[in-house]
């Protein structure tokens, strides 16, 4: 299988990238995680851009805040598809980060996804790769079934707490 | 190939839809379009999702302004890749359909491009559908090249009209 | 008297519906509660709008953050008025979920109340229940001349503690 | 039937409400149209709003724009639910209309439509008197079975212009 | 002298007042503060407003959060200037008052202040009631001297702890 | 009686100061347009504003757009009341030149009218000078009995139009 | 005296490059002109950058609208101070290109001015090349007394035409 | 070496000033630190202004919030470059801040850095300097080495943490 690659901005982005680290082991997928920096490492970061298709990778997650260039930057060296997770920061509640992912110029997609969406990005990479891997689009299948069955087992519970006081 | 679906909210949409339809055809990417409102045409919506895998799409692109809810209506019954296009419309020059589009709560990811940004919503099909292509895949990194032949070209244009009058 | 639904996306939105409860009860309102996501449970979702009108619903509330598509999944299968709760989740303020609730296309409305405003959306219910049910209109007004009542005798106490000092 | 009120802070606003007023007409709902300002005519604003129900009208829709105070001044005054359409002004894109309406404080509910809302605004009137008229149910029924015919017919014509192109 | 009102929408909104209360005793202006809702007291609000200035008020602060209306309900029934000050609360940082306050219709200006800003529409007023009061007038001037007077001693402070190390 | 100073940055705000002039005629209110730019004529502004209250100036009012800090750069030259009016130019709809008016540090308050403003301003002006002008005092009242009438007057008009095609 | 350069993403931009070309040009600032896109041609922007200091460029201006990465990018790669330009497009007013641009991460500063304030990112080039050209800064001081003085004379001719009518 | 001024509205901007003063400190780059009002110093902080230059400052930094006049009110009256840092307060995030920083009107830039950017400033007032002290431009050159050795050390530190549970 295709690998994920997770690169974040900086290593103060670690705990958001860390909600797609678990959706990934959740679901058996290969990925790598890598701090490339759009602006302090420059070279590196198209480096690994560049050649991430020849090293197995077969979707790019980029996690950055602020005014967030990364996920812009990486696109412009692969042709694999780029998702950006938007990450909020102390400032601005996120949507400077939001505006500077999902603006891209015609030419160049990223796959934006919500302010600190890191599990959905992952999801969002799951559902991609399953595209060619039969066996994890079954998994992503009973995953949604299960998240289903979750919603309607708090359905349960919250129609016993409150309905039973006015239906009696 | 797997084929992309255009799904538009209404078809006052068909103005953006176009701009993906004609990079869908340039790079012969099979593709249908269809006119499914997530509220007044809940079922048909439902139906199409839930079969588009078995139909042979592999992506699906939502297009809708406003409260634009399609993309995750398609997203609730389907494990495929949806897209997702804010359409502007009269009001709020777009930031409505963005919010409602990229903000989707865990477990159901929307990939949102730009407000307007249907030509970029097809690339990105195409690099999706690219991973499992290998003529496809050169085919966009043909079109990368390209539109990098452009913008150096556009230099030297621009380079002969401001830079002799300071440079002599 | 018909019912009132309050209809939350997630169970994590049961503080903001409590607001609403509480009001329901003062009043006396048959109300039920439940979980229906209209991304992870659709199915559900919209078997439980298309009946509500027939299981003696007249109103439906909803309740969703970020890009709070509920109300408008429950509004395509009923014609019960609805309204919408829009929850403040952890980025943007709410404005992402006020936005994507009150901004629906044109064919179907949301009543749309404040960012967490559940106690006024209980009150709107039951503003839409007494067209027909003279007693909870009566309690109502009376509900609101209580409410002027209060206001009355907080300024009594706001002018003993800050008008003598002046007037004197 | 009762009467829906259609209730504008100045006659710049009519192109708006017209939009309502052909709604109202289509399901022959009685209606009265009137110009009350809640800053220049703030006693008749209050007169009609005491009055209202009393003279037979149902619900109150309320169009303002700017820092929108009309459909909280009529609130303030009546126990009829109040409907509130923010209009869009020469600035600020009717963003300050919009939160002017919505955001009303706890014991004082508008229920806010989309900015320019004005059809809809008719439509939840409607919804609304349709609890206690069989009849008006119906025809909204069938309004929404129309709508949903109507999109089903612009799916044809758009997969018959496009989807042939491909699919042969 | 002339009165200044301080006229709070709820008593929520003393922390916020007690800062205008604090300037007004400072410069020894006469005033007096009460609890009057737009919403809730309509009537009593628009009793003190009509009845102000002959009650010997100059000047009439309204002091509001969310849609606030208070200060629009006041000027309707006055021509004494009426200053509004935006009351930040839970959602929105305060940008929803604002709009509402500010962003009032021609014929009905309110001055506006910042948000949570009631120091300085006590200013204002005193501005407002200097003019006719050259005592009142003298001590803002006063006032004004001892505020550049205590940056100049801050600069000095800052100067000694910051320039040493470098100027040396 | 004192004069009412408009002082604008830039000769191109001069459409929206005329409407200011046209009401201080209309009410026979001394005035004088003058242009002072905080930035690029500094010492002139400062001057102006050092002097006006001995010129026999009672209010100022400062029109500025886009970093609009024409009105803070006079109140910090005069203890006169001064009034923005914040301009709309060709980006971001006048939010910029709002906030820059509005949100002034404590100790200096600007009162602040909606964007593009400027008859607002003016009748604010006028209430604040009609405090110690009886006469100006009575022509803002019959101004305002005015406009009540004409929106009495035109609610008539447009109950005529549409009433009676459902009264009937 | 060392060079500016205009790099625009896009010669889409042209328009708003040209008015910071006419600045430069009435200051005989030499200058080069060029196209380079952050993410099309991604190699030859960074080789531009790292060159420019070698070349003769003191300063780099960048234009680039909507996600607005290219300062970024430029600054990521010299250690030339870097002015950034957001330009407007067609939807959100600019605000996508100020943030994209303004909110850059620690380390990696951008001298961000207006949306499209092409003619001030010039003038603040040639306020940085001035530092170290004595003629440069006198002419730049010329250039100020004159727009005082237009200013001025603006005033005049306001003053003429306004305060006449009044002050006799 | 020419000096950097570090000018802060009011001493609470200090905890922002201090990380611009240890970035100075580290480049062993003159500063001095003072504290001028637009609005409450206008006179002091017009007078620094007009001789910074003659003083030996080569750039000023400018630290102000909520309506930040301070950077424009410095640059008014200088010719040197002036960094403005917009400075978060207790309300909008900033937002006000940064558009009174940023959007100048033409001919009075101001370089604006992010919200509470001091740090950034600083660095980009050493970019300016460095352009005619070849020590400091080698300093800066190192300290960017150093942040990029530091990115890449990160990364190893992550790639020895995340990707060995995978690649085994």
């Amino acid at each position: 299988m295709k690998k994920v690659a997770l690169i974040m901005g900086s290593d103060s982005d670690l705990p958001v990238v860390e909600k797609a680290v678990q959706v990934l082991r959740q679901f058996n997928v290969p990925f790598e995680a890598h701090v490339y920096s759009a602006h302090r490492t420059p070279d590196a970061c198209a480096e690994f851009s560049r050649t991430a298709s020849a090293c197995g990778f077969g979707v790019i997650i980029a996690f950055a805040g602020k005014a967030a260039h990364l996920a812009g930057a990486i696109a412009a060296n692969t042709i694999l598809p780029v998702i950006g997770v938007p990450v909020k920061s102390s400032n601005l509640d996120g949507i400077d980060a939001l505006l500077s992912t999902v603006q891209m110029p015609t030419g160049m997609p990223v796959a934006t996804v919500a302010i600190d969406g890191a599990a959905n990005a992952a999801l969002l990479s799951i559902q991609i790769l399953a595209l060619s891997e039969p066996a994890l689009a079954e998994n992503f299948a009973a995953y949604r079934r299960n998240a289903t069955q979750k919603v309607l087992e708090k359905n349960t519970q919250i129609e016993k707490q409150y309905n039973a006081t006015i239906q009696e």
